[in-house]
């Protein structure tokens, strides 16, 4: 019988994430029961969300146990079937988290067509990064041709996405990312207009001037000082969609928003958002995703970790911003 | 001539506003110009708002210049008019500010009828606070019967219109206040289901106490730990309204939120509003909220300031929350 790897979580964090917080186990691979599937997994997603379910402050949906294998969704290959829906070789997206092997019910399974773009595509433009994008930016935010649309974490997995979709609507789409080489890839080869590096120790000014004309349209995936800036300079009528707040996922004091007299004076409109509210509507979603991937005028990035062992050092980076567009573990050589 | 005395800004305040940041004047009374009318003001208006026209920084209109008449609006008889749509006697309703005689010109004017409500009555609960109570309640938050909602400040005069709307609508309203005098004139008179006295010093475990399924709409009025508890005790979905950061206006440092996750962990809409943005609706609320008014649905309550003299202490004490109900200013003894 084949053995598989897995990470569980070993304890929870204090602050930043640390590689002892994480632990490998190996143990036999189990076999499918009755309408269940045994996938070997190809490609594992690393998001920020996963440092939410690292603690056990009320979130989404409940944390992760101490000695649970660590959540994740996975791209892989079905091995053995127990479901009539499955058949060895069938490419299928899965929760099944960081381990080489998982099994699943299969609906809790989704078919994957690898047939005209890579199966790690539906962990990222394709999959729940992409939807994010999607949702956040044309459901909540709605932006209007000609407004200004400012997008932190701009390379990230979600960002770039909104700022290409910003783009091809017709708007100023300015980016805040770390860094100068960060910054340059997001203008030259995503398209932003301009791009801000936050780490340069003048966001205000920077910003103002990339936005001479204030800013419409705020997607949120960063928060404590960043929100904080831009907020400031929110236009009369502004949206803002929180989609993330991963400064705040590590801090050990919570950040204290000032600029909150923003959403008062400038009547601005501030919405959460988990793309799961929206799962009826994927499809229409990811039908227009996948044309615009098809001509590419959706450009793409991973940033890819070889091998499970090296996933924890892998959240850690993306934490810390170190990632470059989607971060990924390639779990099979 | 008639000797006219009106109240000017003679300083801009440092936190807290001081009577010295005021200055009485007497002058001549100006005749009407051509278009114009001499209004003789009756009932002068105080509003939270008032703290901000007194600072410099940006808000939602330029502030009052140094030596220029404070704003307000006003309540008053037209004693010569010099436009053909308003004669002396009539009621009106101006913008003419913190003086016994104001002229305006006629489009700046509101005719109103005194026949079956008090004259006052246009200056609170069938004026801006209660046209800013119905449209921040039912046009942003939009509460569903037998949801939760929370309203601070409420007995002002905004937040005892929403509390009894959102009871008339079938929710549970729970009021914020301060002190056990106006939590007992919400509950007792105003019909709150309950009211939690933020001066106890526990809001957040009395709000818990009284809201036991949660808060799905909040409507802001105060800011600061106020909002910031509140925030965290939001459900799923919820809406916040914010009408009103009363907590920060005499603040001398800012007030660092610090529950902003939750806009994101529950998908919160959070919304700024101005009651002037729904300015071509006015005749909509206004027939919904008379038509209350004269059933006795909505209780109303004042709070008298006597002559104009008093206006900046009733001023102050409005901004410390010392006032029970809507704040006017006597002008005519």
């Amino acid at each position: 019988m084949t053995t598989n790897k897995r990470i569980v979580l070993a304890s929870r964090p204090q602050g930043a994430v640390q590689p002892e917080n994480f632990r490998i186990e190996e143990a036999p691979t189990s076999r499918p029961g009755e309408g269940e599937v045994l996938v070997r997994n190809e490609w594992l997603s690393l998001d920020p969300y996963m440092r939410g379910r690292m603690s056990d402050a009320k979130s989404y949906v409940k944390g992760v146990d101490i000695g649970e294998v660590m959540v994740g969704q996975t791209v892989g290959e079905v091995v053995e079937s127990a479901h009539p829906g499955f058949k060895p070789g069938d490419k299928v997206l899965t929760s099944t988290g960081w381990q080489q092997y998982g099994v699943a019910r299969g609906k809790e399974l989704r078919m994957i067509d690898a047939s005209r773009v890579p199966a790690s595509y539906y962990l990222g433009i394709l999959g729940m990064p992409g939807l994010t994008a999607w949702f956040g930016l044309f459901e909540l935010a709605k932006p209007k041709a000609g407004e200004t649309v400012v997008v932190s974490a701009a390379t990230g997995a979600v960002g770039s996405v909104v700022g290409q979709l910003a783009k091809a609507k017709g708007c100023r789409a300015v980016g805040i990312a770390g860094g100068p080489e960060k910054c340059d890839y997001a203008v030259r080869e995503l398209g932003y207009d301009a791009c801000v590096d936050y780490k340069a120790g003048q966001l205000h000014d920077d910003l103002k001037a990339a936005c001479p004309k204030g800013i419409d349209v705020n997607f949120e995936n960063v928060g404590g000082g960043v929100l904080d800036t831009v907020l400031r300079q929110m236009n009369l009528f502004g949206r803002v969609t929180v989609c993330g707040l991963i400064a705040e996922y590590n801090a050990t004091e919570t950040y204290g928003y000032k600029a909150l007299r923003s959403i008062l004076v400038n009547r601005l409109r501030v919405q959460g958002m988990i793309v799961f509210d929206w799962a009826e509507r994927y499809g229409e979603a990811l039908a227009d995703l996948g044309a615009r991937v098809a001509t590419r005028q959706l450009k793409y990035r991973e940033s890819i970790v070889e091998g499970l062992d090296n996933a924890p050092q892998g959240l850690i980076d993306l934490l810390a911003g170190k990632n470059f567009g989607k971060q990924l573990v390639r779990l099979q050589p």
